[in-house]
């Protein structure tokens, strides 16, 4: 309450009747711009409570609105059609957002834009506590690569973004595990490289050596699903073994070998690790519980658990598998719902007792968002290829 | 004109009244989605003509307006609070463009964004007669790969992006030769890969035997000017030694050796090439004209050229350049301005007969805009590590 009142008296000093206008919202004016604004860019800005303050000229608009967080929150005008608002305090980390203009939801053309809720929009990220471990820092970096590719299961040009640790390209002998790690539903291959800083997380810990050096690949999970055989209807219930079908044959048919001819990997199970978030992870049980031959190593970010029934169905999976790392954010689990894998904690710590490595990881404060998912790929990369 | 007649029938037989008000702009109704939209997205279109429809819903806007090529063109609201229009027929090719509501411009949410014009924003693609050369077929792919380093001169953490041609992951052996290409003013190190689509015109002319297979360095040119040492007031003109000084430095003392120790390049004059379009043409200008030991081949688009007595005042250049390159597009030449340069066609034609490997290409119907920079690196490729 100190610092508010100090920030307002200053703010009064300098900008007068403003100030009186923001106090009745208790806003603390200590907003700075964004640390994905486009180059040069004052907004969108966000405070040391969270809140995100967005501006546009739109001098002729009858109403503008900054919509975040499934709330739309209005902005107000000033004399020169300049509007300007905040919404209330975010949980730290990235969040999607859009600006309304007299009905039109568009991209706030002060941000950077990623892809997520199935569209290229803007992007907020909150200053975390815990920032420093996808910081941008003078370490040895990796690389991402984009690496396209003509995909026969599916008769299309495809692409996935692949990233390679520091020294990749220096030695070049040496041969690495791999990790394949999918998005979530409504994003593409780009999101983990981009919001998820996957690279950034690994090079800071390979860095400090928290993290055996590995190579990740980025593939795009949204699949057409099967069809019927032309000119047969489908009997019984279409698709007919899973939704996770198609992306299943692709990864072990297609990119599988593809990255293991391409890239100096260890291509064997117990070097091969497959991790996802929400539907991503969602594929990764089913495909590593169909597959624990191929994987060695499973990591499922607010996308379910895996059961002890799941388990003693699935031949195999217990013996092969060397780790199995579930994790959500803590807002994820304040109204707990039991989904159709059961409670996650359960099931974890079940697995635990029957035998396996089995780590259960909450991240706090968060939500169903990429903050939750960076930290669980913070956790899970110091645990996998250990064994 | 007789195609015009039958698609308004057509138009007509479909869709009413809505024919004769599109009639009287002679709208030739043959709109395809951009082939730069978002995923799933049906606007912005375009048709036969080059015209650019675009839509968006805003029931509550007093009014909005396309934005491209300088000119801003009203949409028409319908009932259900949705505008629509289209712009006077564009070149062939990718153009920036932006929407404006009631006075806001913002992206239009249906495309995809490109770095432009100082800002990350919309842009659309005009299907051209000779796109083939650029597009993604199923050919074997090279590989764009996001390179993140420290610049000691910028005292920054920087990034280029490196193609590397298919195959380089394969043979481990063979080493390449290194062309830097150079985006222009208001653009990034993500212009050539993306709009510019850089890759996929190597990996066609590769396929097709059509040119060397060589690395392309594509850095970020964008450069904070050298600074009067702290304390000192600057004794003439500042910067003092021209103002792609600090791009160079980089580019030599930190980029160049930076690529030739992490990539495998022939790291030698003779393999090593400098282009760039516009402001990337000019400091292409300045920096071989200066360090004509370092780079045998040079390309400029739409950048400027190299008079005689700028040959004449840089020793070793007409002897080590084994090839000058200069282009623009046709639009661009129509109303011949001689810059400081002097003519680039007389320019290059002079050098010619006096003995220099130079090529003046123009690419037809286009203007300072991307299709020409696309068809002059299709062009330069073929031309480039020939001798």
């Amino acid at each position: 309450m100190n610092l508010k009142i100090t920030n307002c008296l200053t703010a009064l000093l300098l900008a007068g009747v403003f100030c009186f206008a923001q106090s009745d919202n208790n806003v603390v004016e200590d907003f700075k711009p964004s640390p994905v604004n486009q180059p040069g860019r004052e907004y969108p800005m966000v405070n040391s409570e969270g809140r995100v303050r967005v501006q546009i000229s739109a001098p002729n608009a009858n109403s503008v609105q900054l919509d975040i967080g499934a709330v739309k929150y209005d902005l107000v005008k000033d004399e020169n059609g300049v509007w300007t608002g905040e919404s209330a305090p975010q949980d730290e980390g990235f969040h999607y957002y859009q600006l309304n203009i007299d009905g039109a939801s568009v991209p706030d053309p002060g941000s950077l834009f990623f892809y997520g809720a199935s569209r290229w929009g803007s992007g907020i990220e909150v200053p975390a506590h815990d920032q420093d471990f996808y910081a941008l820092k003078n370490v040895p970096h990796g690389q991402v690569r984009e690496h396209i590719y003509f995909s026969e299961t599916n008769q299309s040009t495809r692409r996935c973004f692949i990233y390679t640790p520091p020294g990749y390209d220096k030695n070049l002998t040496k041969r690495y595990p791999v990790l394949y790690l999918q998005h979530g539903g409504g994003e593409n291959e780009t999101g983990w490289s981009a919001q998820g800083k996957a690279g950034l997380i690994m090079d800071n810990l390979i860095a400090e050596g928290g993290a055996k050096p590995f190579i990740i690949v980025m593939a795009n999970g949204n699949w057409r699903m099967p069809r019927p055989p032309a000119g047969e209807r489908p009997s019984g219930p279409w698709p007919p073994s899973g939704w996770a079908d198609g992306f299943m044959k692709s990864l072990l048919n297609e990119i599988i070998p593809m990255v293991d001819t391409n890239y100096r990997t260890i291509a064997d199970q117990n070097n091969r690790a497959m991790a996802g978030l929400s539907m991503g992870g969602m594929q990764t049980r089913v495909i590593t519980l169909a597959n624990p031959d191929v994987f060695s190593q499973v990591g499922m970010f607010s996308g379910g658990s895996i059961s002890l029934e799941d388990v003693e169905k699935s031949p195999g999976f217990k013996k092969n598998v060397k780790l199995l790392f579930i994790s959500y954010g803590s807002r994820e689990l304040e109204n707990p719902r039991r989904g159709p894998w059961g409670d996650p904690k359960e099931n974890t710590e079940a697995l635990k007792a029957d035998g396996m490595n089995t780590h259960f990881y909450v991240s706090p404060n968060t939500a169903h968002e990429w903050q939750s998912w960076r930290r669980s790929l913070y956790q899970f990369a110091q645990l996998v290829f250990q064994n």
